[in-house]
């Protein structure tokens, strides 16, 4: 087996997509540093980033919450919450408008945890009126699950209403903020979030190794007895945590170095509001450009979170996804591959380490590339 | 919230443990890329990894074996198997003679597997008889699952023994080899190996994010349905693989990278042997300075591996662990903090970026500190 080339000497091609997306060199190189995961100093560090998610969610853990970092991608921290706090009798209702949505779906049939779904079209609001409803007509149902943005398509669900709604029924919701949190303000005590999932990799701008989950303590001390794995034990999780200050198992000790200094580089430049405005900017730079090569915007403005948008595939026959994609990836820029939509649609971020200027290169790319292919727009 | 402050300036501290381990400069150097996860670039590297831990263990797709990574500690890739490939009316037997055996036992009743445990003193090695007559009396287990290097104590399980037994009953054999794999010749036809799991920061020398499972493709594809998980569903991740190139859900991207160095590097050493060979020096040497030191050692030799060390605690009254813990810390050397044995052991790992010289260093400052805490140690 001979030995494999390293990576290019050039600059990585920055990512427009949701994440893992393009981190800077201060947050990778703090990986160039081997921590024991069970040592003292370490363990300093992994209660600094739990404390600090906290204060960036507006929380400490003496509102009752607690930040429970676990091991895998952020599918992994949303089913380590189904895994663990949905009783043996209990019953999830999934608000579905996007393949994530979908996913929770998905988990809820591998572990057989009766749920239901409410489903919405791919550019659709969920309802709070039909979710009031469901309620009222299933009292079984025990927790409700949203997704904040599905990057599906990037919608932005109105998790405060819905979690209004949720409240008033004194059931439990779960909120899958992965592509959000960060950038998005997120009111805890306005959504009534009893759990809320994300991850490093995404608009805090670390780099993949874990989710998070920033739990309502009682909450979560009330699910004793009920994980169906030991791995997506959240609440073993936070015992070991609570106990000696480490994981239970292996943490991705690099990617938790990365974190840290990721938070440093959020604070620098202004906390949430401050990100969620560059990446605004992004957004409304792309989409701008965008339509004035003669591309449609999948969803009305008022839905479109500024984290990822979705562009109908133009009509014109010479056009494949494909070619776009590798003519774009030739010229040194990645948009998010393949489609999950059920629309022809693409897709790209606004998210990571991306200024206007580095949306500005994308659009002047895909002019060219909508000039290679010889393609009419209009 | 102030920001943290950065790791020192200093040489990291080298890690005597089991991993995470101290790895090189160039293989987390080689995490300062970001990669797109669907990328065909990313995909490449995720199939050249895939065949070059095949080609480790002796084997290629040829054979009929897959390896398939898995976001995660070790632990998760152990339980992805069993949350895979236990049938719903499958039965599972665990030999377990340590902490990491009795997490198995822990997986199995978090998921409710029929299960049965032949447990055996720390110190002892399981017995082909007792397995044979167990297997015999109880045609319900479908499974068998072994640690090979059962890092409680650092003692060595004979995993070709019981595999052939295993094998003579055809029942399906799980070894977990998380902390030998690539440093101990391991040889799948004479141990009659299924499945095993290993994980990326062990004698490989990567960075944690991930396991991976080398698994009998025949049999993984008969387990369609099982899956206890959707994130831990081995077998979904296969099919993602095999039908994209990609991870179903984020991958640890800058662990990848460095894995890929970390294999280029094993290579580079000479391969499983003579990492191996080095490993055992390691170990030789530790475990002749901590005699001349007065320290017991815990296992008799035909059972040690040289891949983790037990030695007893000195019965001096003044020996307390987490003194002397602190004081090899503060001299810049972390050893394995804390005992999961049943008894009063300490553990010394002798695998990862290591060589004599640091053993050495280790051994001076060990002596130093039984000078600086008065121990008496015969």
């Amino acid at each position: 087996m001979k030995p494999s080339q390293n990576l290019p000497v050039a600059k990585d091609k920055p990512l427009f997509t949701p994440g893992p997306l393009t981190t800077s060199l201060s947050v990778k190189q703090a990986m160039l540093h081997d921590a024991g995961s069970w040592h003292f100093e370490f363990n300093a560090i992994v209660k600094e980033i739990r404390e600090r998610v906290l204060a960036l969610a507006g929380l400490s853990a003496d509102d009752g919450f607690e930040m429970i970092p676990l091991q895998g991608s952020g599918t992994f921290g949303v089913e380590a919450v189904l895994a663990t706090c949905i009783p043996p009798d209990g019953k999830l209702l999934v608000l579905a408008n996007g393949a994530y949505g979908e996913r929770v779906v998905l988990m809820a049939q591998h572990m057989k945890l009766n749920h239901a779904v409410l489903r919405t079209p791919e550019d659709t609001l969920p309802d709070a009126t039909t979710v009031d409803r469901t309620l009222n007509a299933d009292p079984a149902i025990t927790h409700v699950a949203i997704i904040h943005c599905e990057t599906t398509t990037g919608i932005l669900n109105p998790i405060e209403e819905i979690g209004q709604v949720v409240r008033a029924h004194r059931r439990l919701y779960i909120v899958d903020a992965m592509s959000s949190f960060g950038a998005i303000p997120i009111s805890f005590s306005a959504a009534a979030i009893d759990y809320l999932i994300s991850s490093a990799n995404k608009c805090i701008e670390g780099v993949p190794g874990f989710s998070f989950v920033i739990a309502r303590r009682a909450a979560l001390l009330a699910c004793e007895g009920y994980a169906r794995s030991l791995s997506l034990d959240l609440l073993g999780q936070l015992k070991g945590l609570e106990k000696n200050g480490q994981f239970r198992y292996t943490p991705p000790t690099h990617s938790i170095l990365a974190f840290r200094q990721a938070l440093d580089e959020l604070d620098g430049e202004g906390g949430v509001a401050a990100r969620g405005a560059r990446y605004r900017r992004n957004h409304e730079t792309l989409v701008e450009g965008m339509k004035r090569l003669g591309f449609r915007v999948y969803l009305d403005p008022e839905k479109q979170s500024y984290i990822i948008t979705s562009f109908y595939f133009p009509s014109d026959p010479k056009f494949t996804f494909m070619d776009f994609y590798r003519r774009l990836s030739d010229k040194g820029f990645i948009i998010y591959p393949g489609k999950i939509s059920q629309c022809d649609l693409f897709r790209i971020g606004s998210i990571g380490r991306l200024f206007e200027s580095d949306i500005r290169g994308l659009l002047a790319a895909i002019r060219e590339t909508v000039d290679e292919m010889g393609l009419k727009l209009r």
